[in-house]
């Protein structure tokens, strides 16, 4: 372990703070440091925050950090931000919410705007939120609008996923219930004291008792709150405790491990890939003129991908260097 | 070009719709005539259609299709809808959408659900643009909730993005409003009757006139409608022809055309690859070992993602078989 692994490890808040800085520079010494304080992550209990805009996501956000804080516990907090490094947005989104815990050490703050054009946003916060575990934060949330396909896949690195409601938002908001119901370990109306929260408390309830769940599987209660006003929070952490003893349960804890794991290497492996494709296809001279015969339409996307694809990958290496029988044949397309 | 293709590129909308669903079952055969149908592609206006849920994009969309409808236009309508297969949104939601113009030939609407865990909506979305430019729509509309980055991403594909806000709808919707600065070429105050209607459309104006432009470049203006009573529509419809005239200046349209092709590659080569390696993974029997020693912390997911990287790609037979000295040496990460 190099001496910014040390520091992070011993919960240097400067340290992870420039470690993450590095990471998002791409600096080779930073993912060298990330690899290492890998293995000592897995000890925080990852929290996810779900909820479209205008749903008062970080408002929740602070009062839950605030009940946490008095339970003597640390936080982290990634908040996944939809704006660009154009605006500068996610900056000055970071010294806004700071203001607050800007002086409790036990609390870290982190804004994560969008990434270039090659993806990364879901990568990033994976590398974020095992920084934090491995400087002790007991409990890191992921706060998320949710509703990209990369944000919905994210936030199931989390031990449980919170998703917020608001009343009379319109149509469209039924089909993101819908979509995110997979994720919801509970569901959260806020701004209950609105018109219309019976309403949307019923209708999530009637779309959660339509789904069919196995014997002692959980099953997502509904809550109201209103974050302005602290209701409803501490119950909301109640069924966040209760949750978190399901999770712990023997088989749940080690199917949750794996789905981690399993979301960490495809999103990490999946922004690798693309960037050292597209970058290998520019060293070799090859990817402007592909793209001016994609223009001209002498050549389709289909079938260079199709070329790339065939010509990349030998994993025996990581099986020691034996080669082993391949037992399927892979993808057709 | 095989039969499936040429009642393709003759216009018909059964065939078209069969393909549609083959590719999403990720048959064979359909990449094939897909290959095939991109070179007829490229004579679609492709536009744009962005906004947060509960923006009124669906309605907004609704009206410009019965405009053009009028002027004769054939229209096809590629929605992305976060919900996912789990709660047969999609499909419900193509349903109630195509009541009003099921019986005109001349619109093809297509919602696209959520995919599975290794994305691909991005490149779902690319292929369903492609299928109905083959097909000879005029106009293709890409409707989109455009908050997650490959839905922000995949809209740069459109000659013309409207980016849709409505008043009063939160905090939140600030952080987007700058975040999606960068692909809008048409503002939309929608539900403009409302209050809060000349604040928002203030704060727009403000932020494009804080934006540096080069001379002779589009600034994008910012109109107000009201989607549900149609006020607005003709004027926006206006502004999209303006927009049409700018692109289609010579150096404009090759630049637009090269980020197409840029982003059609980089989407469809994205998702392959890491089907590709995640597939490769499990047939060589690496996949679930792998989980297991991330899960218990003796391998990292940077270590193995680098290693499958270092060892993919070889691009000369991209080349004609030639090998080309490398003039980068590529990401270092």
């Amino acid at each position: 372990m190099n001496a910014a692994g040390k520091e992070i490890l011993a919960g240097n808040t400067r340290a992870a703070a420039r470690l993450m800085r590095d990471l998002d520079d791409e600096i080779p010494a930073a993912i060298r440091t990330l690899k290492h304080l890998y293995r000592h992550t897995g000890h925080a209990y990852i929290l996810g925050v779900t909820g479209a805009p205008g749903s008062g996501k970080s408002t929740l956000v602070n009062r839950i950090t605030k009940h946490l804080r008095k339970r003597g516990k640390s936080v982290g907090v990634v908040a996944i931000d939809p704006t660009s490094p154009y605006s500068g947005g996610a900056i000055l989104g970071d010294r806004i919410r700071m203001q607050e815990h800007t002086l409790d050490e036990g609390v870290f703050i982190k804004s994560l705007a969008t990434r270039g054009h090659l993806g990364g946003l879901s990568r990033s916060t994976i590398d974020i939120v095992n920084v934090m575990d491995a400087m002790g934060k007991d409990i890191i949330i992921i706060e998320t609008v949710g509703v990209g396909q990369d944000e919905v896949e994210v936030v199931k690195v989390a031990h449980t996923n919170l998703v917020l409601v608001v009343p009379g938002l319109g149509d469209d908001i039924q089909a993101i219930k819908a979509g995110i119901l997979e994720i919801a370990d509970i569901f959260v109306i806020n701004k209950s004291d609105r018109d219309g929260a019976d309403k949307a408390k019923r209708e999530i309830e009637t779309m959660v008792s339509m789904t069919s769940f196995m014997e002692g599987e959980w099953k997502p209660p509904v809550l109201s709150a209103v974050a302005a006003t602290d209701d409803g929070t501490v119950e909301l952490l109640k069924a966040v405790d209760r949750h978190r003893e399901y999770i712990f349960q023997e088989g749940n804890l080690s199917r949750y491990r794996r789905e981690k794991a399993r979301v960490e290497l495809v999103e990490i492996l999946k922004t690798r890939l693309i960037e050292k494709a597209v970058s290998d296809l520019d060293a070799h001279g090859l990817l402007d003129p592909l793209l001016a015969d994609m223009a001209n339409k002498r050549k389709d996307p289909y079938s260079i991908s199709e070329k790339v694809v065939n010509h990349s990958f030998a994993f025996h290496f990581l099986n020691g260097g034996k080669k082993k029988p391949i037992k399927g044949k892979g993808s057709p397309r």
